[in-house]
């Protein structure tokens, strides 16, 4: 059962205000976890103690939880009226009927933030629908900020803050480590499941995240609030937002346009575009998804680019943090299979791509780089010889240097476990000096050690054609917006 | 440069009657490496020796080559006429302009067959192109059956004949291991790299290969040949083909129509489709690619199904070696995060799937086996909690025994290193004794841990959404054709 979601507290301040409440909310001092367990027990609650510690909170953790007197070997309270010390957060997960209350008692104790892990409000039932109201009102009332209820918490990776019960949540393995020289990605989704998804399958890309933060049903503090602090904080690059539903609109364009102003890309999943789909929202997170057309008109307009799921969005990021902005959509393709460059085409080709064929001065400087049964056209198939003769590298070169296409594709295979077949150094160089994109495919899944030497080379692999076809597209779009914005942030040093 | 392709020797032999000629190519007792070098020598000839060694092949190897006396610990033969006994096969790795003559001294020494890994031929030149005809004539003369030239030679998984460079064809490693209790796939490809690739991605996946063979520019055997051939082979239960030009399209038909009567599935990545990817194909392999919607017209008819690259025909594969069909499309999903419902149902919806709200009768039945705040609706989200109370085992049980979805999407988050939330047994008993599909997904990247867990539980994971819509694509397109076969072919057990 839900019921049509609740109007959040837009009143008491605008999005553009809240930016030191929102430093505050994600950047606290002191967490005190309201229904606290011990961090060994299988369940939520036990989950957000073992995160938060995992993650490395240097702060002061303050359980509070009438059943214990101590939880990890902290001092346990009965409730947050007995702490006696100032506390900057709540994480509060204890049943929905409980939850009101318990906030109130917080703001009353002068905690500064909140945020409602519970269901069981607006995506439950129209009388549940009641409890979110009053939770709207805490927030109104006390100055209190609330995010959630119905959410999975978030993390700041930079401060090694999480309030979370996501095992997404875990520091990253030596294998999932980031794109050296990359840029940094803000997640803000409406689903705790796809935001958490999205750090798990950027970080096996390389990507490097700055925070997470999942809103549910959003009370008080919404997902416009959230990008509008991540549009001109210091630190992210890409915005990735998952929204079912956008409830400030005009919020949404003023963050919008500080982002673009800032030389950020912001990346929407946006949901609503099936009947099914707008169902789905409605009893995920009590959301009324837009008009789906009047959105894209929007989008546009603002430059915001629309993924239609985690991948490519993630995809998208990945392309956009570690490259410069393409100048138009006439794309070389570099293969050492003829296979690969053809389907590479076919999917290129059919997403809007031009793969001109070259001039022949161009293929004149070509040739001599692979054997003559390869192919100096477009694709450039420099064969599985080319890998051994620096053929690749000469005639990625070679169409860089020319001005006959705006992005190149790289395909090679890359699934050695102990070795791979291009001269990473020499690639580093050409990236580095190029104006143009070098987006680099492995037709093969690419081995673990493939992924880490180019890495630690600031190279980004797609192992997927369809991401890949997503990042060209994130670097061509709407090429005017961003034109000549680069220089001026320094986003992208190449 | 390239010209048109070269008509292959199609008169001397139709795609029915190489039954004999093609078993003799892909299972030899012994095979004599025209060009061998030592296994550990960095080329394409040092790989070939490597790879067949690797792969375990039981029979006889025979090194011919000038230079050597003998080749890791094997006598090498100066040619092949003083080898002196019968060779089945004969793998050719020299330059172009010599390999007619190789190979004609192959045929006078009573060799069967050869594969022609050297390239330089019509994917080349005018000039070149005559060496191939050169080639055909060799073929059509002596009976000797040629495979290639340009090709990546073949891999027979079945008996461990490993004729190829691709380090593809390395044994699969543990975590490699196929779903228990599927089907197998054969791949023909007139890419090498691409077919080998296939066999990387689709193991990574858990599907279980009986051969890959690479056809090249086919101066004789074609790719419609082999087709032929696994249509009516007794362990072959799907075929995947990479075509960028049907040479022999009376000889698809018959493949094709006989595929279907055994009950297996042919899957084609057809190149052609847009201009660029004509001309890079014809660059590959010197392929004239066909009108695009003829060839569909005539897929359609034949009931073969079309990919438009590797990881969406994997993915085909996988759904069909794995599940029964699907009676229609309309799709029930069963989730534990909100948000991968909602993108489900999205892409599913946009994918052209139903996803019917339920009934109030089956609602009823769905709401005790999870909180209120889940929904019931279709997406049924049982919550995180419905992992742990066994509501999502009820909910797909309750789905599968009902009559309002012909195919069940379950979205779970299996990225847990040590422990995964869903009940194996549970699942794989429901799946069992149900006639409707059931595919997983998991909205986090599955751990190696999960996908081993489930593959010996006969479960595959899809891990990417594109991939699972493939999949419940290849389960519902042309019910008709199917239905009634798999019961007679026993392909699936459920």
């Amino acid at each position: 059962m839900t019921t049509p979601s609740l109007t959040p507290a837009q009143d008491h301040a605008p999005a553009d205000a809240g930016g030191a409440a929102i430093e505050a909310f994600l950047k606290p001092k002191s967490i005190a976890l309201i229904g606290a367990a011990p961090a060994e027990q299988r369940s939520i609650r036990g989950a957000l103690m073992r995160v938060l510690r995992r993650g490395g909170f240097d702060g002061r953790i303050v359980p509070v939880n009438p059943s214990y007197a101590e939880i990890n070997g902290t001092p346990c309270y009965p409730s947050i009226g007995a702490v006696g010390f100032a506390v900057d957060l709540a994480v509060i997960a204890i049943p929905a009927e409980f939850v009101c209350d318990a906030a109130a008692e917080c703001a009353a104790a002068g905690v500064r933030a909140a945020i409602i892990i519970s269901s069981g409000f607006a995506e439950e039932s129209a009388e549940k629908a009641h409890l979110q109201l009053r939770l709207s009102e805490v927030a109104r009332r006390t100055g209190m900020r609330i995010c959630g209820p119905n959410c999975e918490g978030f993390y700041n990776l930079l401060d090694g803050v999480a309030a979370t019960f996501s095992a997404a949540a875990e520091p990253a393995e030596a294998e999932n480590q980031a794109i050296v020289g990359a840029g940094r990605v803000a997640v803000v989704a409406q689903s705790g499941g796809l935001g958490f998804a999205m750090l798990n399958r950027g970080r096996a890309l390389g990507l490097d995240f700055t925070h997470i933060v999942t809103t549910g049903n959003e009370c008080d503090l919404t997902a416009v609030d959230f990008i509008g602090h991540f549009a001109t904080d210091a630190v992210s690059n890409v915005i990735i937002a998952y929204l079912e539903e956008i409830r400030d609109v005009a919020g949404f364009r003023l963050a919008a346009e500080r982002a673009r102003a800032s030389g950020k890309m912001i990346i929407v999943i946006k949901i609503g575009q099936s009947e099914p789909g707008r169902r789905a929202a409605l009893a995920h997170t009590g959301s009324i998804t837009g008009a789906a057309a009047d959105l894209d008109a929007m989008f546009a307009d603002l430059g915001v680019l629309v993924a239609v799921e985690a991948d490519e969005a993630v995809a998208a990021a990945l392309a956009f943090v570690t490259n410069p902005i393409s100048a138009g959509r006439r794309v070389g393709i570099v293969t050492t299979a003829g296979g690969a460059g053809t389907v590479l085409c076919e999917s290129l080709a059919g997403a809007g791509f031009a793969i001109p064929a070259l001039s022949e001065p161009l293929q004149c400087l070509l040739r001599p780089t692979f054997p003559n049964y390869g192919s100096a056209a477009n694709p450039v198939d420099v064969t599985a010889q080319g890998i051994f003769t620096g053929g690749a590298m000469r005639a990625l070169e070679v169409l860089l240097d020319g001005d006959e296409v705006d992005l190149v594709v790289f395909a090679a295979t890359l699934s050695g476990e102990r070795s791979i077949s291009i001269d990473i150094d020499a690639l580093r160089e050409l990236a580095a000096r190029s104006a143009k994109p070098i987006l680099i495919y492995s037709y093969t899944l690419p081995s673990g050690f493939a992924r880490q030497a180019l890495r630690r080379a600031g190279l980004p692999v797609f192992a997927h054609i369809r991401d890949l076809v997503a990042a060209a597209h994130a670097l061509t779009f709407d090429r005017r917006r961003r034109a000549g914005r680069l220089a001026e942030t320094g986003l992208h040093s190449s």
